[in-house]
């Protein structure tokens, strides 16, 4: 059994729920959230909130086994609230996320054999498998799904039944593969050192596919490491380093015959929490630092200091794809780079496509219903 | 004649330009930017700064009419740089860039006839017409196309020629009319007020294209109002509401059959320096607010104001949209919304897209080469 208190001095209601968990709950707020100003059909949020007086008061309150029912001062009508949405929406809490599915930060130690895998078919065909896998992808920040069909359409099915592809300058799908007058150095056949892609976007793309259709080529082996755990490690390590990275931002550019995207990104990228949400570092779209000269002498330490992390036995995990595997990272937190190849040596060639955080979010809530 | 002066204790090279101009370059900055650093073919950034000592000492600088050239200290290898490029990269100092054309606030009193007007067949025709546009879109952050062939590829044609069309959970392009079981209140024929577009997603769209196929339905007036010039005027007004909006983030939600897509938006964007550079504000979008109860209670007053200032006849201009006409504005600057329209006196069909800033601001530089 819920009770309820009117509090005018402060202008909330104070409930404590029948679990004997409490909130308070703002006039404005309840009255902001009348079950009734939400569009039937759409859902959508229909109040208006400039026909609310902002001193609006409660005059009393009533808590049975299941709802509350509040009386407005100088008003008939009373407004009924379920206790439940209320106990799931108590002011200053977070409301709770089915997306949220925390991360595991790893490191070298974890291994190549740590990485989570998956089957293509059961991913196509079975709801619970894709869930599953998302999951597993979003906490560790990578996976592998193995059994792909040798096509290009293959992996893109797959991402697919995510949401649809993130389309940037290099088209919807891209291939990765040695190429003639290349305008990217990905397709070229020399290293890669660990980066995340398109920094010089104002989004990076959230998370990308490679699927492997042939890696006969010496070399070529792909590199990754968690961007978070770098991160993580480098403020306890050296703070100044982090805090830098984290305040400062620098400019990044792509440019070729048809575009030239920049965009100003910090390195470690916090939320208002303080908790790390994104990695970006791109040392090859890196453009021309434009800070001041002092700072720019301790921002150069501190970066050199992350890019060296990057490259650092401690945190470098390689793995040879095979043709039928495919390689899935959240690119705004694990770099991905590749040793060398000698494309006289096999043919090397990877299809890519990204899929943005939003939608990968969203099909993790809509399989949690 | 250029002049440079080698200053060890802090590790720059001073240099002072021909017309006056002068910078202080340091050391480790000039070696990262040797011009033989970067890829021939994709100018990407190929040095490698972790093999590069952070204490790394110029040993002798000399400067002509074109040229700095440094020796560095234990190496045998000068390098030579354009003073040209070093006075267009000192640090400190942003770079130029043809996409910031700086932006015109304006209120209801520059009124409906102060918005920029293109035609479409010129901007699908001519770059400097296409460049033109562009500019004035930005400056003012939203214009009319006229002349548009009445079909609904018409005007995608014409947001085609800045770059790709946005994809959203909506489409690549949009229908707006009056649907049964709509999922969106812009699906309606109810009244909208003023909003900016998807403030639930993590990068709502840029700039947006309505293509006005037909409006004879009684009503259906669009509105529009300046995000920034209230902004700007709410910081001066009440500077409490506008920190609150500027640091606070909260909730926002679309959700239906297919997706759930949240986010945490601020509804006032700043960038480093303190300058606007995005609103999102939707109240149909807006979640359940989560903010401490005390916290909840002033942030409600501030965002209540800033709605009301939407609504004000200062701020808000009404366009009554004819068919063959196309309004453009960038979706997180300008707010938009309608008059109530009755489906039952006439059609009322627009037809919709979105382009992303990236490419608006990409094309405006490649317009500029």
């Amino acid at each position: 059994m819920a009770t309820a208190e009117l509090r005018q001095n402060d202008g909330t209601i104070a409930i404590t729920f029948s679990n004997g968990a409490t909130g308070a709950f703002p006039f404005i707020w309840l009255k902001d959230n009348d079950p009734a100003g939400f569009h039937p059909q759409t859902q959508e949020r229909v109040t208006d909130l400039t026909a609310i007086d902002l001193d609006v008061k409660a005059s009393a309150v009533e808590a049975d086994d299941s709802t509350l029912t509040i009386s407005w001062d100088g008003e008939d009508t009373k407004t009924v609230y379920q206790l439940d949405w209320l106990a799931a929406h108590v002011p200053g809490q977070y409301a709770a996320d089915p997306a949220k599915t925390g991360f595991k930060h790893w490191r070298t130690d974890l291994g190549a054999d740590g990485i989570p895998r998956a089957n293509a078919k059961e991913v196509l065909e079975s709801d619970a498998a894709l869930k599953e896998w998302l999951k597993q992808t979003q906490i560790f920040g990578y996976s592998i799904v193995e059994g792909l069909d040798d096509n290009t359409e293959a992996g893109m099915d797959v991402a697919r039944r995510i949401g649809f592809l993130r389309e940037t300058n290099f088209g919807v799908t891209f291939e990765v593969q040695s190429k003639p007058n290349p305008n990217n150095l990905a397709y070229t056949p020399i290293a890669l050192p660990l980066h995340t892609d398109l920094t010089n976007q104002e989004l990076p793309p959230g998370f990308q596919f490679l699927h492997c259709l042939a890696n006969e080529a010496v070399g070529g082996g792909s590199l990754f490491c968690d961007g978070y755990a770098i991160a993580e490690d480098l403020q306890k390590e050296d703070p100044e380093a982090f805090e830098l990275l984290s305040t400062v931002s620098v400019p990044f550019r792509f440019h070729d015959g048809e575009v030239d995207i920049r965009a100003r990104k910090k390195v470690i990228n916090l939320d208002e929490d303080g908790t790390i949400i994104e990695i970006c570092f791109n040392a090859h779209l890196a453009d021309i630092f434009d800070l001041e000269p002092t700072l720019m002498t301790r921002y150069y330490r501190a970066y050199r200091k992350y890019m060296a992390m990057t490259r650092s036995k401690d945190y470098v995990v390689t793995l040879k794809l095979k043709g039928g595997e495919m390689v899935v990272f959240d690119n705004r937190r694990v770099l991905h780079g590749r040793d060398a190849f000698d494309p006289n040596t096999g043919f090397r060639h990877l299809h890519g496509c990204y899929v943005d955080r939003g939608e990968f979010e969203s099909r993790l809530r809509v399989l949690s219903r």
